[in-house]
């Protein structure tokens, strides 16, 4: 994998027709395999499969999933095929909240087309310009939250800074860049000494996976942790900040992220360990205020607990890790209280997480 | 494993001469093996490579240990042997007390026999009065943790009583019944429903592996959760208590045990759930104050976190986990502060943790 050439989650072909080709994330970081989708089946199967994952990448996948859906009918079905879609998209995964506003969106691109316009050309520019923005807010998330990492580098005279994060929001959750990456990415590019502490994040262990993956690509200093090892950490004064993505966070800055995220949070509340959510505005889901009586946390699969995929030395290889007849739970998400989050990384800054806040945010 | 024939971790063999005998901890649940311990070397070895685990157990095993280190001398080397097993044993694992408090009262043993007398068969008779003295420890630590159970199975009109456990304080852990599970046994027994949530504990996963396989062959209903999922649970309300074990536990009740503890207990504090830790009074450390400061953190070998075994289906096989050249941090335990500690439960009661509760407690 030391020739990896990717620096990007999702693209388009080289050649006509255009479709947009992802990172197959089920294979990392073992083999490098990437994965063209054609069709709406392929952006469903993508997205529910976990081809692709993280909210910002999961909204783009399903935004040309919706242009995709009317490429092999008339014009006469594409209102229906658009509804079918949208539906079938929105069916695939229950929390991140990019899913549903990039399909809205592209519906909504479809009812304000005028007549006799290029409709699947419409489509296709709105779901790149989706692309674009999302890289676009990365960028800029990542900015704002240098100033954090930079203040904290000169308090320690530049002595490492060292940031722990779950899960994986980096760019292979998003287009480039990342969302609780970025920050982290652009330190390190301006030389500033970083060191990150990668939460294992089972039970998919995006974290030793994928975070691991894409820190070493860069060169970025890191270590793989078990997810239970945060609140020592803490304790013993290594942690200096705490940055994690969101899948799905509320007008009362309530946030749904990987589950851990709020065991993380606990841990850097009890021990004044600042802990920032970094997020593009699209991550927001302006019509809920309570995060944990109103997110829907996915419950996935049991045999992602009961078995595991590692690399035997010859090919990826699954192995049970528990008793014959053990019954298992798989929640996806949970939700971490406002109260809990120090600040919000937005693309248009850096904000409280309360409710002016947001609605600032919302409408400026 | 259903013709599975043990409910002890330790006994003496059937034949002359008498050995310790243990299960050999490493190939479950997949495999059943025993390890007989025929010298100190083995018993360092059992210790060390987590043949046996558990602050209890290893405790016995380091007795059995200090008995077998002199077989093979003349009376003559009967203390630079012991002397020497003494350290070899308390070099073995940091963190748990039981090994140091084992060890040492065996040597006292030894200097306060009288002159003439048997001292291998002293020695014998010591580290089967610890074998023992453990094992009824834990029976009664169950009657009065029973108590609790039962409390909240009354208020809930006799509902499954949902207990969260993290690790494997279960008789595997000690010699028979467990600490944190000694009440769940007994409420079994006694028609009392409850529910086992599992922390699947990372790296080892010890409880995946080893406390639901105990729960499995007692016929208590449990479920197998990554060790992240417990503060879900508790926001959820689906967690009535949290009860674990303890490697050591300060005279101001903080208590070290399995890496991930503390970030229970705050999950646990946060949602108003109570946190109960069962130790028998082997496990107190009442030289020391302040845990997170003053008890050592084992760090083990980065592999256990970078590799995982499981069962293929035909044997036990290691995978790995993580990108080649990703460094790892492997740290066995945290300090849960007295703060976060509703009660411990011992052998002589349930007590708060706190100075004068614990003096009372080592006086009494």
């Amino acid at each position: 994998m030391r020739n990896f050439r990717f620096h990007s989650s999702i693209w388009l072909t080289s050649s006509e027709p255009l479709y947009p080709e992802v990172i197959d994330q089920r294979y990392l970081p073992f083999e490098a395999h990437t994965f063209i989708i054609r069709n709406l089946e392929d952006a469903c199967f993508a997205i529910r499969e976990m081809v692709v994952r993280g909210a910002p990448l999961i909204g783009v996948t399903a935004a040309y999933g919706m242009y995709l859906s009317i490429l092999d009918c008339s014009a006469d079905d594409y209102n229906e095929r658009l509804c079918m879609a949208q539906k079938a998209l929105n069916d695939t995964r229950p929390t991140a909240i990019n899913l549903y506003t990039a399909t809205r969106r592209m519906m909504e691109t479809y009812r304000q087309a005028e007549k006799g316009s290029d409709i699947a050309g419409l489509l296709f520019n709105e779901a790149n310009r989706i692309r674009f923005e999302e890289l676009d807010a990365c960028r800029k998330i990542g900015e704002y939250g240098l100033s954090l990492i930079l203040e904290i580098s000169r308090k320690k005279d530049g002595g490492p800074v060292n940031i722990l994060t779950h899960c994986n929001a980096g760019w292979l959750a998003c287009v480039e860049w990342g969302t609780a990456t970025a920050p982290i990415y652009l330190a390190h590019k301006n030389g500033i000494s970083v060191h990150v502490w990668v939460d294992e994040t089972r039970p998919r262990n995006q974290g030793a996976r994928l975070t691991a993956f894409e820190l070493g690509l860069a060169g970025v200093p890191h270590t793989i942790i078990p997810d239970n090892t945060g609140g020592l950490l803490m304790q013993q004064g290594k942690v200096d900040l705490v940055i994690v993505g969101s899948d799905r966070t509320t007008l009362d800055g309530d946030v749904a992220n990987k589950i851990g995220t709020y065991m993380e949070a606990l841990a850097a509340a009890d021990n004044q360990v600042p802990f920032y959510v970094a997020l593009p505005i699209s991550s927001f889901d302006f019509s809920l205020t309570d995060g944990i009586r109103n997110i829907p946390v996915e419950q996935r699969d049991a045999t992602e607990v009961s078995y595991i995929e590692g690399w035997n030395g010859k090919e990826i290889t699954t192995v049970k890790l528990i008793p014959d007849d053990s019954p298992v739970a798989n929640y996806g998400f949970d939700i971490t209280p406002a109260r809990l989050v120090t600040s919000l990384i937005t693309e248009k800054g850096i904000i409280n997480p309360d409710r002016d806040s947001i609605l600032h945010l919302m409408h400026s």
